[in-house]
């Protein structure tokens, strides 16, 4: 089984060498966040993942989740782990003081997610639901909302949960048919069906904070007439039972540890958050925040499958290198000599720490958004935000699922058996691209709603960074080359837009058939870029061996998987036509 | 849950017009072979599939097989279905009747095991497992051997295994421990322990024949050193258990039907077949058989994903369509007006088309092979056999295995919950690029003993096909930019292998490193090349609606999946000091 160690030193080449977290924090007036802070989370935080959380991920799997007439029970060991988690102070990390949290950047917050969700996905699922429930109410509650539910969430006492899915709705929530009806006190009386819940229901907290999607009997058709609801599974001043209950639990290919409910409100008392029909804004602060969370999954059972991966390669012996023996002491050579088991882990690790950039490069732009003091600055990083994080989404979680099946292949028939764990990571990767809005439909986000929505304009936020970059290193005596291919990978992909905004202009269906191949381009784009700068910043560093290795890396990844924009260049290109020219019925002729 | 109908109008678009089946049986003298015979195997073999097999699939996979103190008990309703299968004289259909077989040729086996593999992969690795140990006595034991064992195999009284991996290798057959001591009565006492024995032990037959690769004690090292052994459960003539005990099961991602046995040989008597020292040549007559059966798995789980995912996109009604509602009546679209939905519907129908193309195309130069009086026809179909079976192995399974991802994709959630069965069909997937060879030995076979090894004769040998035939609808009215744009491909494709041989002259590890880039770029030639022998045909017959699903498909395959080819050339361009440069210790930095 992958033994979990957290890449410290990965992590540290990014937080101090590429991206200065403490130069950024210091602008910010974060001055909480020390070093010696971050450091200690650093630390501290990867004893508790690495002890704590990674050996309960094998037999939570195994193990799964039990269902018996509504109550649901994790797995041997999570409830403890959280009381654990929520006794060390982890959970109020990056939240609100005002109501019990450090107050730490959201930048840390992630980075803790990363060790979390790379121990064991499932388990992180529960702190990770409530997190997101916890910035919908800050967002949106109102001071009593707060003062009631936020210190509860925040002190770990309360867990939270999001929902928006119906049997008949997933990714069209103007259909859901939840019904919220206005009571004498002001409170609502929520009736209908949710279904696909993760941590609905579970024995880790004393009470379950609920934020339900539904329409008041007089609402629009459609989405402008979602409201977001508070529908406590306990009622925090009687501490009644509310008439919510979890009617069944799905039985899952992966994320097995991890509660998945189907929801029924019977008339459940709730409260209305935010503005009526404005429910699905405020769920959106959720979302965002939901969906890097996701993408963060992509990279967290990618690393953990690499670190499975890189130790078989050196243990396991297997035939000779094609080149001459290099182990001739024993039976055969470790398999790490053999090309094409190279060519695994190398994509494995050029994925993960290309994606480790992305997310930590996303995580410092939420805390401008939140914490910068200048109106100018906090916009910018809202619209790189904006920009980026269905791609944070989507590509992370396609190639953490690609990174995790050469984890697998690595292991040749091993890789297929439950016990030594590889399996299970490719499992748990395979609901990311799916979950939170598919990977498709972050494509139609990114490519309808945020490129060509803009005019184009949240695109050139992200290009003329890079072109000013290229234009500060083009003589990089190491580096140009590189430089060089993305400077002109950079130009095109504004070109590329440009057409199919064009195209998209005569015939709206031009988007959604460009849409994944579109995000996947600008994924390894923005990927080469941030290649690049972590080659600029081993190179700055002292460590030689360190340096080498990115640098190897960052060349395995610009001559072995930046050329697959070729290909997601010519499907964009390709149009929409060989899509849809086929009648519905004709598709199973 | 996908229901699996058996595609007897793409089947049989294939037999009657793409390749013509019934003249190629003519030619070979395969008499028994009529038309009125292939349409009786097609229609009754779909019956028995549909109503039998497909049944027990998804309850087979949630109930898994049970092992208890060495007996091993299959499936609910595996046993009766087998005896079944036995009684409607299915398990001999292309056995030689000398042994109480059909004797119908072996692509006819190959589109029944199509019809089994896409209705119950774990079911379908019994008999298949079976056939492949028919066919190594058949071509390697003697008379006698056949007489007792082959009859009983045929009939489907007793099955079979082969017996290869050892815990410490798999690939690396050189290595394996399992010994066979000379007895003074001809037979050998047979010691060691073998693991991942598909069908090891199971409750489906009276009796289970093991191929055993053991060493004798004066074997030379390495894989010159290894006999191949007959070791059955119960004697034949006694009926005494013999000294061979499954130890356990193993608990797998997939194919929970299928018993994956260790199994313990504690001075088993057996009987060496073949020579001794050559078991790894009659392995290989297993071992290909049973890799192009691998390669079937591929498009099998493909196919019913396919089924399933079609209906789906349907039936599920979300968003509208982005150029108008095409479904005003109901409450939103059916999920098929989506350009997304379409790109991985096409793309599961294309390579489902194109795979079964390939499979098929094989399947007629098996015949060939086996039945041609002309020796030069044997000897070509050989060689093209040589080099299609890693091809259809690798690229088969690995594009199958995309296929059954995109179809748990267009279900959303669904796709990830048990009850819906798509996530069960990628999780059987998820072994055929492992097991029989990983694709990555596949790749090296490909380049480096059947290309390079023949120095491009086995290349050419296809290419020149292609060539051919690009010459011969150069200037087809509807074809001719496919046919062009093949032609292109065809020579690039040779001109690439020329690089890759004169870079691994210098340096051996050249072939390491283009292997999978390489044997992926050659699976998509070659499916370009059937994709127009298919829109040829197509045009050609008399179904119009037919026609066009296919033309169109042709044109996804082109415009869409073809340029893939890019990545893959550029990969292989790319060269070994990518891959290379890296100390192995230097990984985890």
């Amino acid at each position: 089984m992958p033994e979990y160690k957290a890449p410290l030193r990965d992590m540290r080449f990014l937080i101090d060498n590429v991206f200065d977290f403490h130069g950024h924090y210091a602008a910010l007036g974060a001055t909480d966040a020390s070093p010696d802070m971050v450091g200690a989370i650093l630390e501290e935080g990867a004893k508790f993942c690495e002890n704590v959380l990674a050996p309960l991920n094998h037999s939570g799997d195994e193990e799964g989740c039990h269902f018996d007439n509504g109550v649901v029970t994790t797995p041997k060991g999570f409830k403890e782990a959280f009381a654990q988690y929520v006794e060390d102070g982890w959970h109020g990390v990056a939240a609100d003081p005002a109501y019990g949290g450090q107050g730490l950047p959201q930048s840390l917050g992630l980075v803790l997610s990363e060790m979390i969700g790379s121990s064991n996905t499932s388990w992180g699922m529960y702190p990770g639901l409530t997190h997101g429930a916890m910035s919908a109410i800050h967002a949106h509650g109102t001071a009593e909302q707060k003062d009631i539910f936020l210190s509860k969430l925040t002190a770990g006492e309360w867990t939270g949960t999001m929902c928006l899915t119906e049997a008949h709705c997933g990714t069209d929530l103007g259909l859901i048919k939840t019904r919220a009806v206005p009571q004498a006190d002001g409170s609502y009386a929520v009736t209908g069906s949710k279904i696909f819940i993760s941590a609905g229901e579970h024995d880790l907290s004393a009470n379950i904070i609920h934020l339900v999607l539904a329409k008041l009997p007089d609402a629009p058709a459609g989405t402008k007439g979602i409201s977001l609801f508070i529908v406590p599974k306990f009622h925090a001043d009687s501490g009644e039972r509310n008439a919510v209950h979890c009617g069944s639990i799905e039985h899952k290919m992966g994320i097995k540890g991890s509660a998945t409910c189907v929801l029924n409100f019977d008339g459940a008392k709730g409260f209305l958050i935010g503005e009526a029909n404005k429910g699905l804004n405020c769920m959106f602060t959720m979302m965002n925040h939901a969906r890097l969370g996701t993408g963060m999954q992509g990279l967290c059972n990618g690393e953990t499958s690499f670190q499975g991966a890189i130790k078989y390669a050196n243990d396991r012996l297997q035939m000779r290198s094609l080149t001459g023996a290099k182990a001739p002491e024993k039976a055969a050579d470790p398999i790490i000599v053999h090309p094409d088991v190279r060519r695994m882990l190398l994509t494995m690790k050029a994925f993960n720490e290309g994606n480790r950039a992305l997310a930590y490069f996303t995580a410092q732009l939420l805390d401008t958004a939140h914490l910068s003091s200048d109106a100018t600055q906090r916009q910018d990083a809202e619209d790189l935000l904006a920009f980026l994080t269905p791609i944070c989404k989507a590509f992370m979680t396609d190639t953490g699922l690609e990174v995790t099946n050469h984890g697998m292949q690595v292991f040749g028939g091993h890789g297929y058996i439950r016990e030594w764990g590889m399996e299970q990571l490719a499992r748990d990767a395979r609901i990311a691209p799916i979950y939170e809005g598919t990977n498709g439909i972050q494509a139609l986000d990114l490519l309808g709603r945020k490129v060509l929505g803009s005019q184009g304009k949240l695109l050139r936020g992200f290009t003329k960074l890079v072109h000013k970059f290229c234009g500060a290193n083009a003589e990089h005596p190491q580096l140009k080359g590189y430089v060089a291919q993305l400077n002109q990978l950079n130009g095109e992909w504004g070109e590329l837009t440009t057409q199919v905004g064009m195209a998209a202009m005569k015939n709206p269906d031009e988007v959604g058939a460009a849409a994944v191949d579109y995000l996947m381009y600008s994924g390894y784009v923005i990927l080469a870029y941030l290649w690049v700068r972590m080659a600029i910043a081993a190179l700055e560093q002292q460590d030689a061996d360190f340096a080498k290795a990115k640098l190897a890396t960052c060349d395995f990844y610009f001559k072995r998987l930046l050329p697959r924009t070729a290909t997601h260049r010519a499907a964009v290109e390709a149009g929409s036509e060989c899509l849809m020219s086929l009648p519905a019925e004709a598709f199973s002729l």
